[in-house]
């Protein structure tokens, strides 16, 4: 397969990214790799490792498109940013995937305006897998769509299902609603109508979850509107992080808890290596005409190379058709 | 000040809340509780302890509105409930204040229909203050309204402002709009329309905050509608609570671990101790035309005796009152 990858996106853009694509090319033999960014500075990151050339074709884009630009006027203004030439392979079929690590706002955007939606899907989500204590989970839809009504909600959960089941190995996959209550009346005007459609859906529907059981990972995968599945995530995010930092400083402290804290090194590495979302490569945006996957901005070497591992998986398993499908099927019947 | 407080409100009533009465009679002797419930089972507990007779009226009420029914029939249904009998104290004027570790749903209904909400408050909100690492931190609403406007979560601002003033005496503290993005034109259609309303008023407004910034606490007031609220507040303790076991099942694991956690059992005190919503005491639900208190339902004495504390300094800050007049004043202004 080939996969178009957006050079200059992320935090550590483009030095991670080459390093990634260095890394997937030796483990996967089936890959061809499109890389874009200004030709020189790819080069030169490519000069400094060993590969087979017949594997990487640089696209040169001059410009780049950051995240404090606003996602729609950025992609009509710089036609020759590395995302947009990455999305440009994908929309003419030369790539069968893209993942960038730039700016969110502009990935969704570009995804849904030039690569183009499933015909019958009502707005493309994006659904970070997560780590939970008692297995992954997905929260879809995590910040794409802000604004929602209970059909896209529904939407989410047979594309979240159908990802999860393929990429995940997890058959049937359990969907949950995130609400605030356990009872099928609780919630707002929104919940309170998608609980209906998911009960009447064919999916593995196991009612609303609150959020304090999401970090569990009991169940599967998570239904919201965007803007309450990127709180969750954001939230996840936050709180495990300042506890952490506090735990930390907590042992720093004293040299009594110093000494605990070189004790307890294994677990909190293995604590750390449990919560690693690099482990899951990227979130996919599902609902498009093509495989997409956001890598998170601080991703390194390691997330990239997993999220192109995931784009191979994505591909073996044609989630693309099968979303489809799956839409197409359930349009007939309504 | 006379304080109602519902005997049978909370997993562990009427034992920890008879116990935190008898505690706050101790630690402060301007206070006298009237406390609801079935007289046998209060006066048996009230047996255990000793206390001064004149300072605790106890109001027969021979039923309980549990968690699992819907609050506004319950509320109809149960005239003779303890929750309904303490409401009555406060509407009536015999107490100047309610505290009940019971359904939240029905005290919040409770509070609204049978005491009222301040004229000029289009809805009461419900405003718990959390443990940040940097300092507390109040969400408001978390949880009263879960369809907002605009406009109401400008007077969530107004109130959260007024209680965390008085309370934590902390004076002009900020407020923050959460929100998934911090650029103002970030969010959905009533965080961008809430956003203007708050940058025009008189608060001291710090613009949008992501939830990974919530757990700070830097940040003192945070206005949501009722169901981000919510989901906060629960990730919150969902998450904290996941890794805290996490960490403790590891440290379990193995018996190196075993001795690095022996090292650190005062860090994880410490940490419980910081994190601890009891030092807190409860919920203040703020519009309405009294001293309304939502303890925990898994609260135990310590958090009951906290909650009455509480209810003192909003006495004598005359919170209601100053929310009266700020809301009028905006009033006049517009």
């Amino acid at each position: 397969m080939k996969i178009a990858i957006d050079g200059m996106g992320g935090d550590n853009a483009p030095k991670a990214v080459v390093e990634g694509c260095i890394k997937a090319l030796k483990e996967f033999n089936d890959i061809e790799i499109y890389i874009t960014g200004p030709e020189e500075s790819i080069k030169n990151e490519l000069s400094k490792h060993e590969y087979d050339k017949n594997r990487i074709q640089i696209i040169n884009a001059t410009e780049v498109i950051t995240t404090n630009e606003h996602p729609v006027m950025a992609l009509r203004k710089k036609k020759d940013s590395s995302i947009v030439k990455a999305l440009n392979l994908v929309k003419n079929k030369e790539c069968d995937a893209i993942i960038s690590a730039g700016s969110t706002g502009a990935f969704l955007a570009g995804c849904t305006l030039i690569i183009g939606r499933i015909k019958g899907i009502e707005r493309p989500a994006i659904g970070p897998v997560m780590p939970g204590k008692n297995g992954a989970f997905m929260i879809i839809d995590a910040g794409a769509n802000v604004d929602c009504k209970p059909q896209y909600l529904k939407q989410f959960g047979v594309m979240g299902k159908i990802y999860f089941e393929n990429i995940l190995g997890q058959k049937n996959p359990t969907v949950g609603l995130v609400n605030i209550g356990e009872e099928e009346e609780k919630g707002n005007e929104l919940t309170k109508a998608t609980y209906k459609l998911l009960k009447e859906s064919d999916l593995n529907f196991v009612g609303n979850v609150e959020p304090r059981e999401v970090p569990t990972g009991d169940v599967n995968v998570l239904v919201c509107d965007g803007f309450v599945g990127n709180t969750i995530l954001k939230m996840y995010e936050g709180v495990a992080g300042t506890l952490l930092k506090t735990i930390k400083d907590e042992i720093m402290a004293s040299t009594i808890s110093k000494i605990g804290g070189l004790f307890l090194k294994p677990v909190f590495t293995s604590i750390k290596k449990k919560y690693d979302y690099k482990e899951y490569g990227g979130a996919p945006f599902l609902g498009v005409e093509g495989i997409c996957i956001k890598a998170h901005g601080s991703s390194d070497s390691k997330a990239f190379k997993n999220a192109i591992k995931q784009t191979r998986i994505f591909y073996e398993h044609d989630i693309v058709n099968k979303i489809k499908k799956d839409i197409n099927s359930n349009k007939t019947e309504e």
